[in-house]
């Protein structure tokens, strides 16, 4: 049986183009490698710990699967479901409760750094934190084991959620026999860092995003935030510390970007430098934003395709779940 | 639609005669009360917090789905199932977790016996306990709401294990309008309390106990365990003090009863006490026994019980899930 490469998205909110470029581009590239069984999640489960609004849960779910179809992925080609829809994952999420030490969860990074964050208030540690929120590794520990996963791209901070799924693998398959293969991560070292409006990383907790779907006058306007300084307009300008440039060539031709770097040295107004930004990067986001905004408008369609994705899961997670409640007992 | 009562049974070894009448028969008392619809389960999955071995994990199940059979439980008339044959109640676990604060968890009894003994013998306050222990309540919450139940019968020393299920239901209510009653606990005050061989209450941490399906050997020869003082056999008696009488009286006719009681004042010899209660307890217990007996010796009969019962109660868990998923938004 063909191993599994496995990537869960979480719906966390607007996507940006930071994400784009550091996270799901490098993700939807993966889906080539045909060696493996290529499975993209929605992880909406994940989200009720924070989100406790339907309608805005319901709008993010969906934003998150759009979005997915929209950049590429094909969800023919690869196994493309809804935590939710796979009730085994909660099934085997309760076992591995039952095998997961409590001071595991303790040690986790997100739990301990609410604890401190709590500390340095003078609030109960705990303060705040519901039993989704501790439970967390748990449940993606479940999603990781449920698909015979052998390779999980993360980013730098949830490496250890990967080693806490090995740990629990390993206390199973020490009590009733080799069940779980253990799974490994791989460290997305996002080549490129897109800088936001203000040069720093884009990121949400900045504000500094470039929402990837957002309308071309929203994105014009945008754009015009960049920050610049105050160089007439003739006057030769430096690429390399332009954020405009640094943004440019990420959505530009190789030959654009030659030309571009030329009009900077002889000169560039930051108005038509802004001009041409826009032009690039409505360029590529045109067409993904058409189908995203389709796919919103017809969310049906989205059930189908989650639909059928979720049975091509099931097909793998309702008898490997039997298996291992025959090793517990429970059968 | 009826409400219900709601009576979770959880495998933890030998059923013995204090389980019978201290919980047991109480319980099956309930089943006799025609406003409510009746769920009895096997809970099968709250012993994996504790039993990591397969085979005596399914013995176990199966030896208390048999025990209440062979004790007079009508399938046909109450819900009879095991609690992993009901997927919803983990999806449902999940959701809970969500609206349970980890405070509420830190308080619960059975977790905080634990962190007490560990600071008594100075280890880490979570040594041992793994996040099933810790999680227990919330499953139980799952298992409580999932059914709409107004009333679980309960010992004195899980009525918290209630209020954690109405604190949850609260939480959740207020945040997406009412979806679950409260359920209210029943305190079983068992009006016996039967003592064991050495006169203490018949408790298994007390080892003095005589399991319900024992042989008949082997069962006269713990009978003749039983603690008596060393008063010659024509010396009379006072039957108050005496713990075969108490045992006796459980299981013999008031007349029966009566006439000992006049042979203790009269004088009898222990041998002969020991005999009668031999006697009664053993008429008591062939029928059950040999029932008992005939379903373990058929597993298959149980599965299918416990099939048609797993059917009933998904007739009730599948739709109420799908509805409490459309209020959180999952659908």
């Amino acid at each position: 049986m063909k191993k599994t490469i496995l990537t869960g998205i979480k719906p966390t909110g607007q996507v940006h183009l930071g994400n784009y470029i550091g996270a799901i581009k490098p993700a939807l590239e993966l889906a080539k490698i045909q060696e493996y069984k290529q499975a993209y999640f929605v992880a909406d489960y994940h989200g009720l710990t924070k989100i406790h609004d339907a309608k805005e849960f319901r709008h993010l779910s969906y934003g998150i699967a759009a979005t997915w179809l929209a950049l590429g992925l094909d969800a023919d080609k690869t196994i493309f479901y809804r935590q939710s829809d796979v009730p085994e994952i909660f099934e085997l999420n309760w076992i591995f409760s039952c095998f997961a030490s409590k001071g595991l969860m303790n040690r986790a990074h997100a739990y301990k750094s609410i604890v401190d964050s709590n500390k340095q208030h003078n609030r109960d540690v705990d303060f705040g934190v519901n039993m989704g929120i501790y439970n967390y590794p748990i449940l993606m520990t479940a999603d990781i084991l449920m698909f015979n996963t052998e390779i999980v791209p993360v980013g730098k901070d949830q490496v250890q959620h990967v080693e806490i799924a090995r740990d629990i693998a390993k206390n199973f398959n020490n009590t009733y026999g080799e069940t779980f293969g253990l799974p490994k991560y791989k460290i997305q070292e996002s080549t490129a860092i897109l800088p936001g409006l203000d040069g720093r990383k884009m990121s949400k907790s900045y504000n500094n995003t470039i929402p990837i779907f957002e309308e071309p006058k929203k994105l014009e306007k945008l754009i015009n935030k960049i920050k610049t300084d105050s160089l007439p307009p003739d006057a030769p300008k430096d690429p390399h510390t332009s954020i405009i440039f640094m943004l440019y060539k990420e959505f530009a031709s190789p030959s654009e970007t030659q030309q571009m770097k030329d009009q900077y040295l002889n000169g560039i107004g930051w108005g038509e430098a802004k001009a041409e930004l826009f032009k690039v990067m409505n360029r590529f986001l045109e067409e993904p934003r058409e189908k995203y905004n389709e796919l919103m408008a017809s969310t049906g369609t989205l059930d189908n395709i989650l639909q059928e994705g979720a049975e091509k899961a099931r097909g793998l997670s309702i008898p490997f779940l039997k298996q291992i409640k025959r090793k517990i007992g429970v059968i």
